[in-house]
């Protein structure tokens, strides 16, 4: 059942108040599950907590008239079957996993909007022409094990059973042996790697205060960044910090502090949307009055654009180079952790504008510093993103919030692309 | 029996020689006392080792013949009386505790100078005019409980058995406990106080590189230089290494970075004998891919003149409130620990110039950076202090190195020092 016209205002406020008052029904219910005693919600891939979530939302997803079904990774899908059997589905969905006292919008929100929105397409327009399905990754967040985007790698092809064979927790719990626990792995239901996506759309509180600081009520992601993970061990001489004059040091964390002082100095000349943030810093010995031997460091450094981020790297290591040696340090620097940046899909970016612009919806193409899952399915098919705002830009934290209003927005964008792409039948 | 001449250029080197080997015979036996599993000397206060080790010492210096005595915190005393009983004792030693994982010249290179000054003396020139005493202070480090210079201080009066009434070690033994468990505490023996001490000359290692580097012998400690210790804790906000634009972050480690090169800039346009060093800094919450939200760090600052010491942590305040304003940033500044700067004695220091003059032994005064027993005994008698020069600057670890020969001329300047004032009777 098609619609005649665009939507009117009025459907538009009876959508977002209908949206506003669902969405943080089902957070809340969500919420419910895998509370942290020291607060936040601590819900890590494989643990019990995890397993009773996505199996209640199994039945959820039920209860909304969704065909579900899991993979052999856990990953839990619930399907809105199309008019068209052979045409790709569109998916929207989010993870259900959080970092350790996580809170409750992030990835959760994601799965939230898909079945609000899912729910309200099919009792207000039935059967859709291409089949829609809500999916509820089973981690993203690369909090429990050495490895992240787990239920979106393994759809895309890009994560599989031979990588996690020798990882562990840090309780020294085997990857695979937690997965069979909860009831998965190889041969335990349908392979997780999927040729039958036409699209995938995820809705994601945005972590930054971007646009909570510009009064903008949707980032439609241009592009998640690439990122390069730096770490550096400058090495000085450790001495008395009494009997060493001035001249005769060779202190490792004065050497370090100008390294800081020069990637701001850096990273603020070339411009947003470079970021770079040295985020973890040991000492060695430490102590009050011993001048520092040793500082080991991290730069992280987030960029859109490839080669900006390769030139950037190129710099911080020529410039701590010559830092280190004006004050006869020792540098070793390594790059530990790489991903290219990965721009959404052109067509459904111009239609997720348009739909804004349409509704008279404040929007802007933004970049996401953090990365998602959408990144890895934007490997094997078109891919788009939406923001909603988070206050003063808080997440991984018990204090990640982000207004039920604002929550409704987001929602009713993503109902009407769903719309536009499942039953009128839209381009991809 | 007195000399009638200065030493001869043959007397200076048959002296050397003979100390070379002796010093390092003490030295050799000092350190098989106390090992340390892991390498170096551990002998902290009132320990086993540290009482075996002291007991030891009674018995060598009896050897030597110097009648021993032990006081009431286990400082321990080898005399050699001289012929005028009423005249104040001259004293010379050091410590015989170490930090944990120490070498095997601080504070036992003192006792061993004293030792084979004496015996020497003693040997030539029969009884001196004026009392001689060597002495194996308890306790300088302050490595066991959170005090140091009990030895020094209980003898001159700065530390009383109130003082320790709370102390506890690591593993909350106290102090006194400790202290009766060998055989010391209030009424086993003399009281520690003494009133009849005339004059405190201590050698020791420099614990810098400054003699080393300008090859130069001696050292004659100016001044002990005054200290202070500050912990800042800087307070800015914790956020998303990758979705907060530079412009919006409030990055602790950023100010503190500019903190650092501030001090250091300023530190060195003052000059020497200032020194200033951020030996201590952590990081919340310490991770690659968060913008660090609190930094905490401490700032060691020393210089030999009071005035421009306070004159200096007075900028420094100054300075970091306004690096942490300029970035809105929180800034906590606190003082807990003072000491003042310790002038040596004026007249003992000209005698050592002219030892060193008259035996063609290259001298600098300086400023000793490290505090020592010096700055405790300066409160009651004329004292003073010689260094001999450290290999790298290396102190407080088993690396900790002296070339015997350059040991053997710390005690010969001793020993003509103690001559002139034990047996000419020059003033004091």
């Amino acid at each position: 059942m098609e619609r005649n016209v665009r939507l009117s205002p009025q459907d538009k406020e009876q959508m977002l108040s209908y949206f506003e008052a669902e969405v943080m029904q089902v957070l809340n219910w969500l919420a419910a599950f895998s509370p942290d005693e020291e607060g936040g919600i601590t819900r890590l891939l494989y643990t019990d907590g995890w397993l009773e979530t996505q199996q209640a939302l199994a039945v959820k997803m039920a209860s909304y008239g969704l065909s579900t079904s899991f993979d052999n990774v856990g990953n839990l899908f619930g399907k809105l079957q199309g008019e068209d059997m052979d045409a790709p589905s569109i998916i929207t969905g989010s993870h259900i996993d959080t970092v350790v006292q996580g809170g409750m919008y992030d990835g959760a929100y994601g799965i939230a909007a898909g079945l609000l929105a899912l729910d309200y397409l099919h009792k207000h327009y039935g059967k859709p022409k291409r089949t829609l399905e809500l999916v509820s990754l089973c981690e993203e967040e690369g909090s429990r094990f050495p490895m992240a985007y787990w239920g979106s790698g393994s759809i895309v092809g890009k994560r599989n059973f031979e990588q996690i064979v020798h990882l562990q927790d840090s309780y020294e719990v085997f990857f695979a042996d937690a997965m069979q626990r909860c009831g998965f792995g190889e041969g335990t239901a349908r392979d997780s790697r999927r040729h039958d996506i036409g699209a995938f759309i995820e809705v994601h509180i945005e972590q930054g205060a971007v646009l909570e600081k510009e009064g903008i009520a949707i980032g439609v992601v241009d592009t998640i960044a690439g990122q390069r993970r730096l770490k550096f061990e400058v090495v000085g001489e450790s001495n008395h910090a009494g009997t060493t004059p001035m001249h005769m040091r060779r202190d490792a964390l004065e050497g370090v502090s100008m390294m800081i002082q020069t990637l701001r100095q850096e990273t603020i000349r070339i411009g947003s949307p470079l970021v770079a943030t040295v985020g973890r810093l040991q000492v060695q010995p430490n102590v009050p009055n011993v001048v520092p031997g040793k500082v080991i460091f991290t730069v992280d450094a987030r960029h859109a654009d490839e080669a900006a981020l390769d030139c950037f790297c190129r710099w911080v290591l020529g410039a701590f180079a010559s830092i280190a040696a004006d004050r006869q340090l020792e540098l070793h620097g390594t790059e530990w952790f790489r991903e290219e940046p990965v721009p959404m899909n052109e067509r459904l970016k111009q239609q997720l504008d348009a739909v804004c612009g349409e509704l008279s919806i404040s929007s802007k193409r933004m970049i996401s510093g953090a990365g998602h899952d959408a990144q890895m399915f934007e490997h094997i098919c078109p891919t788009a993103m939406l923001f909603v705002p988070s206050r003063r830009g808080i997440s991984h934290s018990p204090e990640e919030y982000t207004e039920p209003s604002e929550l409704a927005v987001g929602v009713l964008v993503l109902t009407e692309l769903l719309y536009r792409l499942g039953y009128e039948g839209e381009e991809l």
